[in-house]
């Protein structure tokens, strides 16, 4: 059983953090609130997201799965004004979720779940931390765009950078210690990342939100950031390419 | 003889209304105005326009037929600023019309109507009848876009409801009598219509524009409204898709 | 030796106006400022620009040519926020210029000049001189534009017109001597270019720039301007389409 009324911008906010990796995915409900784990089809990237009930208008949930289309749910989202509240309700007869946004009535036929495992997400240490705006890494991702495909991240004890290297030209992004909210490092640590997933991950984060970062030396890097107004929670995590 | 300046807005709603059925269309001048019947080439949908000489700055007619190449003429009015005035004139040797806004001068070859009859627009008598905004219609018909090609609209005593139903999905937009400028019904109604066509003429219409639709069973549906602050009128009749 | 700082905006400028003519250009340094000659590969086009050290914040140069591919430092200026001051440093052990944006550092790859023979701008005398915005310019290029592939621009005593013939169609955009800021002309001059150089070029011009047009009879047209601020020269030569 699941019904629920919520803040359009919230669902929205869900959906873009998530259809980042995955078309579709397995939503799993509880009495306490909503939560996904899901890995992209080419196993490089994972997702993993949480939101209490706290984020709901409304919220009533006995432990189900939901698969959910996200394309489709982000084009019913198109028809929700700003500030609109959206009630959703499983209709588990018909394996439908009712959506109702103002006068409209929609009826989404759920994705089967059957072949969607939870991913494991694996327990890393990463011995840097950091806490960077959403502004500041898209800026950095950018200026890495059309030098190369991929990008490496860097930290040592007093700077953060975001560098890229290509044939003929490279660029550095580097923020000293005292532009980032955060730098935990106790040594020099470097990974290099797909700059397309790392991107696509990058400019799914709103604007103004912060960004915790967990990097090692060749290691996966762990974004964390919180939705919904601290009432959701993401992480996400991404492989490096591991240099020759 | 046709000679006359006009609001270039005036113009843009003309061409915005007609081309969404053709792309060229023979406009019949004469001494009080002008009128327009088209239509489409798939004998789905009808347009019937009529326009006073109050909707003109200045107006000299006598009876004759004008053809025009819609695009085009949409063309040239993107060189028209906002409260533009667009003085026409038409020169029957060349068969061209001279089209001026502000410094330039344009002369537009008029397109042959020898065989563009006049269609019979049939007269219709339909049991329901409403009235609707631009813009509550356009949202409807938003909502129906991503599950269905056709729509139906259906009105009783007390509502009036657009919904299209999918292979999986289905919608549904009711408004209640309370929230129409009017609403006169005597049973329910309903009809399935081609949700391109619906669609394309509900955007030609500008967002505040008041709609009074006819509507029966199984039988075409009527959209009326005014243009040119009143003194123009616009009928568009779609035909149904009977369902089997 | 090449090291300055300006503002990104005196370089987007530099930009738009050359790669409207070419891809890659040989930026002529020395001490007191730069300067560029380049023609368009199906030698229709010539432009000319100058700028004096007055352009920048801080400009320091000895005799050397930098090759410079356009569109990727097109790319990299967009990096700059309005009003971002832009360094540029020449490295001449690996041929690249270092250009600092905020906390970026970009490292581009020079293009080799060996092959770019500065072109010799020929020294024509034009009977009919006259002033116009670039808003004006460009408003009567768009008048033209779906009629023809061709414009003629036309100029006697006392008007300057833009004018295009199609098969069918025709326009003119006709300004009388007083609504042009300068027009000496001895008698009438006409000349036809191609409509996407004469474009293109206007284009590049920003907005409310004042553009001084020399014009003759079936000869090239010269388009004069001032970029940053008066602290630079830019001038486009067109050669005419001759009439048969």
């Amino acid at each position: 059983m699941f019904k629920a009324s919520v803040k359009a911008e919230v669902l929205k906010q869900i959906v873009d953090v998530v259809s980042t990796l995955v078309d579709e995915a397995k939503f799993n409900i509880d009495a306490e609130g909503i939560s996904l784990k899901a890995v992209d089809p080419a196993h490089v990237a994972m997702v993993e997201l949480s939101l209490t009930k706290d984020a709901f208008n409304e919220y009533e949930g006995e432990e189900c799965e939901l698969g959910i289309d996200l394309e489709k749910l982000r084009e019913i989202l198109k028809l929700a004004h700003s500030g609109d509240v959206v009630k959703l309700e499983h209709n588990e007869d018909k394996n439908q979720m009712i959506i109702r946004i103002g006068n409209v009535t929609r009826r989404m036929s759920l994705v089967d779940t059957a072949g969607m495992s939870d991913p494991k997400v694996p327990n890393i240490e990463l011995p840097t931390t950091m806490k960077i705006s959403a502004d500041e890494l898209n800026f950095g991702i950018k200026a890495s765009e059309s030098v190369s495909d991929h990008i490496a991240l860097v930290a040592d004890e007093d700077y953060f950078e975001m560098s890229s290297e290509g044939d003929s030209d490279s660029v550095d992004f580097r923020l000293p210690k005292e532009k980032l909210q955060l730098l935990e490092s106790k040594g020099k640590v470097r990974s290099l990342f797909p700059l397309d997933y790392f991107s696509n991950m990058a400019k799914a984060i709103s604007g103004n939100n912060e960004i915790k970062i967990n990097l090692g030396n060749n290691y996966p890097v762990k974004l964390e950031f919180e939705i919904a107004g601290g009432s959701g929670r993401v992480k996400y995590l991404l492989a490096p390419r591991v240099e020759s």
